[in-house]
């Protein structure tokens, strides 16, 4: 089972697993996208982009990429959170748009990001495709060419920063975001649960392997609040996200508790008063040196 | 932006959303594919399948798969954890098999499930390629073909059903199934957030749009209860789970709560003791009739 570094990488044709392949003759070959440098000169103005990780599925991803976009217009950045989430976008649940719908071509062949706040905007496949209408399945060339297009056609002239949501695991999003933004760095979200640690263990090789530089780990739902008695409960036992952290040298930015606000502030659209989402952005602002 | 119904399906050519698709007339002239036939060849003793879906990850569908299983091998059925999930397997940390590689072809050309206890086995992409270690990103078509390696190798000569734990969202291996295995019938997971709710919508969708019947709905993470002083916390305010199956006249299967136990329990591969298991597990063998 080969793994393919997709037709469109630098690496294609020419890597290790390329070897035996039928099409590795045809890859190492082929030209350049000619779209990489469109997409290059579209995001000339655009001084930094982060890709918010996780290895597993609801562990906050959306949420903290949601606030910690919050954070960063407040510090007077223009910040456009881009969800590339295409299978499940939630980025419009999280920033109560749920009702807005961006036009594929408004005459001028520009998507506009939308205005959701002072220095604070959002663009996100939902508002394309109806979020619960259709089933919308892509495969992976349909993908390719929605993030493509997107990034070819969004106006991202006003923004200093993207901080990008996207899907669990490794895919194909990933890999296009890898292939067409550079410079491009990434946050990884995890919850104490070894589960969910290891899975961002293949999200750190996966950056590695694709030069891509890791701001920092955010734990999250590290422990629960009782609204009763006020005692805080460990959720998933003892945490070994900041010894996971230690052992790959990465940066451990913080936790957060699993709190009946945050989760009701998110399903409503209202933003999260915790002091890490700012303490997060000052990381951000140091590494991508905005 | 058309939603392909996939080369392989049987609306593949003939669906609204093929029309203007360059390669409508190819894709509705093509062969049924011949692996099917296969498939169902090799299926012939199972009796039922049963995949479990969740809208978002996180939601517990892993443990849920998993305690299911675990309860219907303990009714007398060989049941089978099949982990489809080929992003990220979660079922040999669940089941404590991390350490097993299941080898791709022993000389008879079989794949076997691994048996975890009386009447219970496992079979997981994870065995295949090694957990923790290279990043594994597939493209669709190389997803399918494990997929279907997988149904046309594996030994299923002693399994009367199988659970299928697939990934979140509907993705390409939701559709390889639909396209692949029939009986087949479906069991939702979902959170009380709306969010989760929502998703599940769209699976819903998905499902009677490929008329996979619906088992029901199992609401999880509803409240957690205190370690201290044994109060129980609602963790997303209001649940609308129960309005949402009314709605979608859809069985309401029960609720369980964010346990400290179940959440250690999974992290160690240790069956978790709750009699939803078991409720859940008479509704599937009441539905599919095995």
């Amino acid at each position: 089972m080969n793994k393919c570094p997709s037709p469109e990488s630098g690496q294609a044709g020419k890597a290790d697993s390329c070897k035996g392949c039928p099409n590795a003759e045809k890859c190492a070959s082929a030209k350049p996208d000619p779209d990489i440098q469109i997409i290059r000169e579209n995001l000339t103005s655009v001084k930094a982009t982060v890709a918010v990780l996780s290895g597993k599925g609801g562990v906050g991803k959306s949420t903290i990429s949601c606030n910690l976009s919050r954070s960063l217009a407040s510090k007077g950045f223009r910040t456009l959170l881009l969800d590339f989430d295409l299978s499940g976008p939630s980025i419009p649940r999280l920033t109560n748009t749920l009702d807005h719908f961006t036009p594929l071509d408004d005459g001028s062949q520009r998507l506009s990001p939308l205005r959701v706040g002072t220095n604070l905007y959002t663009l996100s496949v939902g508002y394309l495709e109806g979020l619960e209408g259709p089933v919308s399945t892509f495969n992976t060339s349909t993908k390719n060419s929605i993030i493509k297009n997107i990034l070819k056609m969004a106006n991202f002239e006003d923004i200093d920063i993207m901080i990008i949501d996207t899907p669990p695991n490794i895919v194909e999003e990933h890999l296009a975001l890898v292939n067409y933004m550079k410079p491009l760095s990434a946050i990884m979200i995890t919850t104490p649960q070894n589960f969910s640690i290891n899975d961002v263990r293949r999200q750190v090789s996966f950056c590695r392997k694709t030069q891509l530089p890791i701001i920092g780990v955010v734990e999250n739902m590290k422990s629960f609040i009782c609204g009763h008695c006020s005692y805080e409960n460990r959720l998933f036992g003892r945490s070994n996200v900041q010894s996971f952290c230690s052992e790959l040298s990465l940066p451990y930015l913080g936790s957060l508790s699993l709190d009946q606000r945050i989760a009701r502030n998110s399903d409503e659209g209202v933003a999260v008063d915790d002091p890490l989402f700012d303490h997060i952005a000052d990381h951000v602002i140091t590494a991508t040196g905005i």
